[in-house]
């Protein structure tokens, strides 16, 4: 699925309204309104890229007229000193937009980047490396994108298209097969529903409920595996809870079928991009 | 300066929605509409914390009812299995924005710890530690107010609120005595001009055009002394560019009044919070 | 699951502006700003009603201090003269929301309404009325809502949330089987995919490309057993295309699991219910 | 008067955002994003066309580049089996559009044509078919535009452009005359006043008050005959409350000027238009 | 008609947001968040005062819990020095408010009093004074409340409420008659139609079309008067263009019925009014 | 700085909105939908035009195929009698916009032109004319813009960007160097600090307090005098409170820096400017 910019058009302007405010008064102070420019996107780290759309969207919304060239695509390994986009028109527009593309575009790029850090470390098993809800608020649709084009997959993206049961949920109504029950009378046909299990006494109560998926939160290298056999293929099994990178192998040789992974969306360090400016001469 | 929150109830109506969409299915049709819950907020870190209130505000847009309580303030120090607050009321709607309301505190929290941490690595030194506009687009003005708990300072607001001419503004104008003449003309006498230099050969003209502000981008520390001295006090100077956490003892040391610091806002870790729910007796 | 009136909100406020514009000029010409009423709400037909907490929440949003008293609840048989509920407060609010508060109320009842009938209908069978898509713009939410009021099921709420792949979808991509790859390799664990089928030659092909859902589309009552028969339990069925109520009974008795009505929602008539005010003692 | 497609913007976009929520995920993962479609839309049953513009603008939104042409014009007569326009362009976007432009054109086209069986009811008499404020909440001027299509004329169009006393009114202020002084003393020159009348004896009253219309609310034929009579023409004369298609000849020949029908808004059944799509080549 | 604060509530939110953007910087930083202020409001001028109940309301958007007090209502003739109001509460949002809230004030007394003094002009006449549509972008609906608070009427609200043909739409059609007659022919029973009138020669025309109201577009006093004559009562009329307080009792007694000013709304003078603090004991 | 058009989008869409309503009866009814029409905009009076871009965002919002053409700048003198611009097209857009682009026009031509009258009472003196916050609700941007336009300079922009300590936030801290010493410890660098000083005794503290600009209020010519001596260049110096434009000469002869006028956005006639429309051939 490619990100569709209509989706996210609302947090773009919000993006600019924020920064531009009143109005951009250095570029409109300084720069002539009849300066032309050339801004060229250069990566000045490695990564995986993602977000060039939504930067030519933030260009284009300045100034339509604004050409915005692409040399690379989301999802590709990028250089340190590499050129990404080319953006050339009318300086001030350029100028005034240069920041908030570009924080779109390094925040992107830096979740783009951790996930495919973390698709690598499981290379060779046959399990998916999962997005979670611990995404910027606001950021929902976006950083699914990114977590998207560095090669992973994506959970559920709100409290809206699946069921998700906790211990929480568990508690307010006494079991987890009533639980079950009681989401299964109430979804729709096309909805799923997990149950989140702590300890390995749940796990039978779980498969015994009929859920599609079983979530193991926190649990041990030891007990994911058991708890994976006795599961033996009735539910969807996803590993959950604090997994760092350097887990990774020892959980998906587990044979798990998911690992979701909070810190793709909410401690992802930025990739460094920047623009360098070139004037041109004046229309 | 405190957060204003009516100044971000936009975002936070913006993160509701988003987490809920057409409805939270689960707590919706498992959770019974009576049942009652007592949610803690706990730290499973160590740090500074930040957006206590934020949260708060949260829970009360889903159902003014719910009882919030915080047991810490922001800018204290928590560490991990530490209470922050407690949330009481309808099970529903405390389990509804339980995500939401934690997925703020945990980036705010990471904001205020990261900046604490380049704030101690300059004490002993008359500097301050700011932030920059590489901020999350729609997050501005609380990621500005987290730098501000994690002591640290902030710059300008945005596009509106300070000239600020960087060697793009200046090629389009020629010099940058020329770009400070044309913005002073221009704007309110309240603000100020900051100008950006790149090389020890810009110092002295950047003097002469009467900035408030010079601002020494990607210099060594030895060319930070050197230009401190030529500026002998005539304006503030403000350190920039790639500035690691180990470099701030001798950037702080070549007598800048100012340090900024571009991954306090865009490179944060998350602080890592949960909310542990025991259910009370229904209403 | 319940209506969750926050998820409405907007079209509430919509609704009201729409109506008020820039004033109701006849309470605030005619109404003196002191008088009080009590307005009583009742049927006029028999049917099921839907909608009395948005009712309540539309007296509310004009003024607070409205008390408004539900006499039956929704989803209770209700019967032509009866009560359904009391707004008691200042006059001029209650007068400027009662077309507002009854256009909404007469509508989710006429949908629920129908909707028991198709419901009952089917008494005796193991098989589920379910809406469509085909929901009034602005409204799904709130008529899937008098869906399940009405003892229906409902279908998917949106494009979002699950997978629906028609005719078209297949034409464009070759066949169900590669269709429903291309699906599966993309959309979250979560998520589940349907395919609809018009002939009786597709439903192999729709059964081997491991689709959880399979919509027979416009077939005859024949063709549905067949092709049941031939799915047998490997998917679930779903019933669709211009079904009345009077070919229910036959369909449920083909073994289908879901039958889905397009006219619930796009052609269901409104219940009469009306408000009768009496004026109370000035204020 | 046609209608302007500015005004119900708003309801456009959130009915679109309402389908697509966080992504068209079937279209967006099935389809090729170079694939291209001509869609006809094509109607299942007779009746009189409305808001084929409107289905033009739903495409448009989604992609500016969508061709549209209409086959037939708002307001036709249209039969099984007919075309009505053709859209074509990039098939993800036709897609993602189809469902909602239906939703559209099916309700129009079911209100212009319930309308227009009102008015052929009522050919011969000098009489218009007038709507109410009965419409779906958030869609007036759209369903007050297909009233006109099917050859009705409209009511006022909210409590804001001009008077309607009705008996609550008239109760809170002591009487008719009362009421429509309080009235007149107010409003613009440009507003109207209408009276609701229910018994014989208010006619002479509602006569004396001066007001430019007055409605016989649910008085049987040859009480309106009367009260026609009585009102000779020193006002306008509505009938409303209850009137059924088979009542409008009799209706008619009392003489009253105009008849308001709520079932045309909120009580139409959906003029059945589905849409066929072909692929093309990939552009 | 009292102004319904529900319908202004969107300016109220923007002109705060205006004013207030990413935060108050001056009392957040300098006043104590538990200190208590009393404002006290006084006008510093003669005139008719117009908006308490919207001062009141900027106050308690920023703080429910201030408390405000009318000394004196919308409509009175207040004097230099005299006491209108007093706010009493936090004094943070207190301060942050008072600019908001006596830009209103001080705007819509402006207007009431200039309405007051070309209504005073007037007095002795069966004529009124109204508004135009030369209304300030934005305030549509609050500067025609306070031409009513003082002592004027109101013209058409919008281009929706009522039929103004000018001579531009006549062009377009041809005749007076023409024009009337196909607006006629499509606006609901409830509205009316004027028409605009430069020359006498049009009168007679006028007349003849049936319009309900005839406008004399700046005509000199003898022309009203005879144009007064040639309609004798077969429709309203009104003078119109560039009539100045003193030119009113001429044009009052040419027997017209209703002068509109244009000034009242788009040249009236701020009446001065301030608000004086008082700081007590902190809570 | 221009006007950047994007700032003032919302303002537009409110204004049109709240013009258009459910649609322009007047022009949708009489003129074709193939009409076009030629318009001058022409002023009626002497002064200097400002918002003309304005305007034309006006008409091209209503149809972006209008064709409108400047005669003239804004900032240029202009001469009753004068054509200012021309709008060619379709004539419905056209005469719907038409009041809501003059109401803009006018009232900024209406500050630009009071601006420039003080500006040139001023002349002679190194002293800049500027604005307050004393603005119209919803316009800040718009007539700030007009104040430049007419040759004056602009104060802060609101809350957010500048400190501006008055009497009572003094008095909630006890001293103008401890409010002042409060704020610059929280503000950003980049911001400057004003002070309001009413009494002589007040000035040495202020100078003091290190405050960048101390702000006059209320003093005679001779206590300015006084006051600018004292303060000897160690901030700049603004006159405030009551100035009128035959004052201007002997304030500027002080040697304040800056004289604010809240008479300009809060007191300016509007220019008379109207449009005349000629009907050309139908399309």
């Amino acid at each position: 699925m490619d990100i569709d910019l209509r989706v996210i058009r609302d947090l773009l302007e919000t993006a600019l309204r924020e920064d531009i405010g009143s109005g951009d008064i250095t570029s409109d102070s300084v720069v002539p309104a009849d300066a032309l420019a050339k801004g060229t996107i250069l990566s000045k780290g490695d990564g995986i890229v993602a977000g060039l759309d939504v930067a030519d969207e933030v260009f284009r919304m300045l100034d339509p007229k604004v050409d915005f060239r692409k040399l690379v695509s989301d999802g590709e390994q990028i250089h340190q000193g590499q050129d990404l986009a080319i953006a050339k028109g009318s300086a001030r527009p350029i100028l005034t937009a240069e920041r908030t593309a570009l924080n779109f575009l390094q925040r992107l790029s830096g979740i783009a980047t951790m996930t495919s850090q973390y698709v690598r470390a499981a290379s060779g098993y046959p399990v998916k490396i999962i997005d979670t809800r611990k995404t910027t608020p606001g950021w929902r649709v976006l950083e699914k994108y990114a977590v998207r084009v560095g090669g992973g997959h994506n959970h559920r993206f709100g409290l809206y298209d699946a069921v998700l049961i906790k211990d929480n949920h568990i508690a307010a109504v006494g079991s987890i097969v009533d639980a079950v029950a009681r989401a299964r009378e109430r979804i729709p046909h096309t909805m799923t529903i997990e149950v989140e299990v702590k300890r390995m006494d749940q796990v039978p109560e779980a498969i015994k409920s009929g859920a599609d998926i079983i979530m193991l939160d926190n649990m041990d290298v030891d007990m994911m595996s058991q708890a994976v056999r006795l599961i033996g293929g009735k539910a969807v099994v996803e590993a959950s809870g604090g997994i760092r990178l350097e887990d990774i192998p020892a959980v998906a040789a587990t044979g798990v079928d998911l690992i979701s992974i909070g810190a793709l969306t909410n401690s992802a360090i930025a990739l460094d991009i920047s623009m360098s400016i070139s004037t041109l001469e004046r229309c």
